[in-house]
């Protein structure tokens, strides 16, 4: 057996718990050694259920010379601050997305862990889901030619507190995830334009706060390819997360909400339930990027999922924010282009 | 047994052919009596197998007495001047889509069938589809709650003659489907804005000139809604409609392409048929909707499609084209506003 | 246009007047002449409806010259002697199955028109569904290899009146679809042994009066294929017809119940409609085995499903009979030997 | 953290070394600590992988005081002595099913595990699929009213060795399963009559030698319920289990044999890949049984499948061996009256 993994966790909010619970479980080769978290109390009841050491420093966890590899599950705006400080401490990084909210931070995180020789992957988990990985592998094999319109959608299963959302959200955090699955699903294409229009239809009475719950973008790429996202932080019936992709010869398409093969049949007609969090419509994708980590660590080779690729779904999500702003179609240059 | 009515159709092309014979044979209640065409072997060939007499002039067929109804299949440009026409002569009206090229003309048809009191409907064929049509129960039952994203998709099987495209087809006569089944799907609502994106992608040597085969419009609605049409001329798959209502108590979609219930399990998988032209995949809704016709007519009823429906439609497909001139979102008014 | 065939019904109940209908409305080349039945007012009601005339006596519309083809549609009991009358007066002949109880009275049909030389086609309108036709064309293309497991499902929406269901009715009425299917979809191949066992599990009450409301057949045939009949009265769901061939090198699958595309998403996860009754599940083949019907007459040729299909199945019929009451496997033979 | 159980793996072939590695590396609160098998070089190998101890002696591996757990995937023969070895050391036991081949060592291994108080879970893993699991739920919950109609399938991905298949194989190890699904989805009732019929389909030529690679059960139940049993040991496209149970109010299936939800549409039609190993399909119902086992040994309780469960599955496969050699219904009596 290879030498197992130390991982230090950073962050015991929602997110947090998960990934602590699949690392300790679910990935070989990884040990959970150690959890921060400014709470002392998180810190400590999730290291205690794990069997790891509580932090409430992030930055003692990144220094313990035991730590081996970080994972960062912290809040959005600390995420290139504890990139740049793992990196320099020559931890191997595993960062939630988004890995940053501006190019500036995107650029000084990518070129942290360039400089210090260490893996930064960034959690786009759906790249790790059955589905869309063999949507990936359909498109890449030539079998529905060259790629001409694409659709990624994504709905959350709902919006507890709208007055917590910080401003382009829907941006920012929930549709990098379909901007980064289309950049994805389009192999050697460049993004050049977006239209995005966004409004607050969940919680309309926030819209004056500036809440944005429910978008619409629509991509164009340099090979002519035009893609659409779409978002609602409020799907009924649970968490939807569904992929299209049509070529010049054929089409593909990956999600599926059903909870499980169960079909009931009562005079109600046919029923089928759905998965109600990401956590469970997911749960294989998020085991399966700590599994890819933890073998890139050992085997020290780049993860499939990089810092580059977090920037360029920023750049996309940018230019919505301005074609929001402007009512007009926006420029996207220079996505994978990092500043030294 | 009512009144049988004797149905006049004028253009024995591909589509009105399949009119024919729908209405001869399919249509309780009606007649195929005569049919009309330019060509005179193509009008006597069709009126011969059907056991109809045979006009080469239109106007003929519409003035003669023993014609209670009028199909109208001809080309796109001529719609307007035969319902005008047909109108005066107090005829029953169908007319396949598009029923106009302009605002002018969709005016000028709505007037004729209003002053002459004759019923007009336009062959908007998806509101007729057994799925679709649950799909639109559904939403006006109040199943989905209020409607906040909304995706039509029409997908062609194939581009035989693409220098033969007339320029804006792919607005004016394919997604013109589509725009009509979004403002279907989405009661009491009024489209208010228009991005539209287009590309010769399917045959990209004729984009010098003026092919647009691929586009993707996002139509704002003055309820917030949003909503995505698609269309491609050439899947390789088959004849592609569908589409999805999101709301905020559900979603609701509707569209199969699966050519029957048969599915085959192989050593290369699962497979399944799919349905390759329109009259095969929306064979039941051809037929249902000279049904509703030949109700109306019989019932001196207004049909449940009119020219106004057409209008609205039109007007959102003519946004877009100012839309693709100008890269920019159109706005759309007064889509309901008749000139007189 | 070829000549229009006069077809004369004999029999108005529920099924009857649906026969009536399509003959009238959906079945090219065909007029529906005549309607008799011994209940006047049933007969003239559906008469009047369709523009036919009526007949109390169904031999005096047998005997009528006008009358080219008769559809058989009486209670099951009269349907030999009919065929017999109607052969001899040289009338193409359409039975609804059963074709008869006996094999006796099976043998007598089929003598009968074979030496009148009329056209004698059974209702197993199953073979005409459009699943189960693409099934039947993959097992006939070898896609699935050589048969060896196969299953046929029917289950009815409801069993109104237990009372009045006859002995034996689950295997006579209801099974003897699924046994020509089967054998149907397993050509070339005669069944050897039946097993079966049935219940009174819908209406327990009347398991004394010698109901059976459920059924399960096990058929062993000559090249070692084994295939499930399965029956019931009552699904909560509605009408539910469906079919599994296994081969070989394959599956196929035929049958669906969903009414529509139409899928609805809420809170209580995927619902879809699944049809209610036969004639609305079947209706296309329904149709489509009368335009089969009339082809045959007008191209005076043998139709696709024969009366020695009709004894074949019957066969099948009666070994489980004789299996329920030995509660042991009964052989199955000659089941193709028309007495003379 | 709870203790960590040791556990102690007898038989490092196929489904051995699977379960090894489910036990390593998915099952929280265990620890794999040894693995027993005769021949060295697999023993070895497997507990190098994995950072066990390696044992040649299935009874050292028992007798070694640092494991708490055994779980038995011997061949079957052994199964029953091992356990009954494993009970008197005091050891929490997991068996692969079939837990035995004779009634007699059922009753002598579920007497061992009560004698000594120990847990005796045996291998049925499609309790723990989703799927499987929800259809359970379903019945029990009341959903689909009384069980009247039910279908369990198994069909193998292929059959290496014809001739390595000891006799009765079909029953015993591979519809076994579906013995104990069925009598799980119709919790109460009782089997009281089996009828079998199995042939030598997908390899003929061994059929002279006793093979037998295809069946079809039908068990009758004291509720008067039916189940349909069948196995085939070769489906050409991949590993098929599903279910279905009908009931007075509905009908609940489980089973589905995509791989994933990606669907790929081509001018050849829809194609979905389908699974082909089991160990694929039910890849999370094999780590979820063992989570199962796991908690019920730090739980101190009963598992959810019991070696009186075991007991019940094989008097069904045993009256299925009788009903084939008599070509006969066999009686199916006292399954858990377990001979003290």
């Amino acid at each position: 057996m290879d030498e197992t993994i130390s991982v230090g966790l950073i962050g015991a909010g929602r997110i947090g718990t998960s990934h602590a619970r699949l690392i300790a479980e679910r990935v070989p080769g990884a040990r959970l050694a150690a959890v921060a978290d400014p709470r002392p109390e998180s810190a400590e009841a999730l290291a205690a259920e794990l069997g790891a050491r509580a932090f409430t420093d992030p930055l003692a966890l990144i220094a313990d010379p035991d730590i081996q590899a970080v994972v960062i599950a912290a809040s959005s705006e600390a995420h290139a601050d504890l990139i740049v400080a793992a990196a320099r401490a020559g931890k191997a990084i595993f960062c939630e997305k988004p890995m940053s909210l501006s190019l500036e931070d995107a650029d000084r995180a990518v070129r942290a862990a360039e400089d210090a020789g260490v893996i930064l992957q960034v959690g786009f988990n759906r790249r790790f889901d059955r589905g869309f990985r063999a949507a990936h592998d359909a498109v890449t094999s030539g079998a529905i030619g060259s790629v001409q319109l694409m659709r990624s959608v994504t709905r959350d299963p709902g919006l507890a507190n709208p007055a917590a959302v910080p401003p382009w959200t829907v941006f920012l955090l929930t549709l990098i995830h379909d901007f980064d699955t289309l950049l994805w699903l389009n192999p050697g294409a460049e993004p050049v334009e977006v239209y995005a229009t966004a409004d607050a239809l969940v919680a309309p009475d926030f819209k004056d706060q500036g809440l944005l719950d429910t978008a619409v973008v629509v991509i164009t790429f340099d090979n002519g390819a035009r893609a659409v996202a779409e978002a609602s932080f409020s799907a009924a019936y649970g968490y939807d997360v569904r992929g299209e992709v049509f070529g010049s010869r054929g089409m593909v398409t990956a999600g599926d909400g059903a909870r499980s093969s169960m079909r009931l049949y009562t005079s109600g007609g046919l029923s089928q339930d759905t998965a109600r969090v990401d956590v469970e419509l997911l749960h294989e994708a998020y085991a399966a990027e700590f599994v890819e980590f933890v073998s890139a660590v050992r085997e020290g080779r780049a993860p499939s999922v990089t810092g580059v690729d977090a920037r360029r779904a920023l750049a996309v999500a940018l230019a919505c924010i301005e074609s929001v702003k402007t009512n007009r179609p926006a420029r996207v240059a220079g996505v994978t282009e990092v500043a030294r």
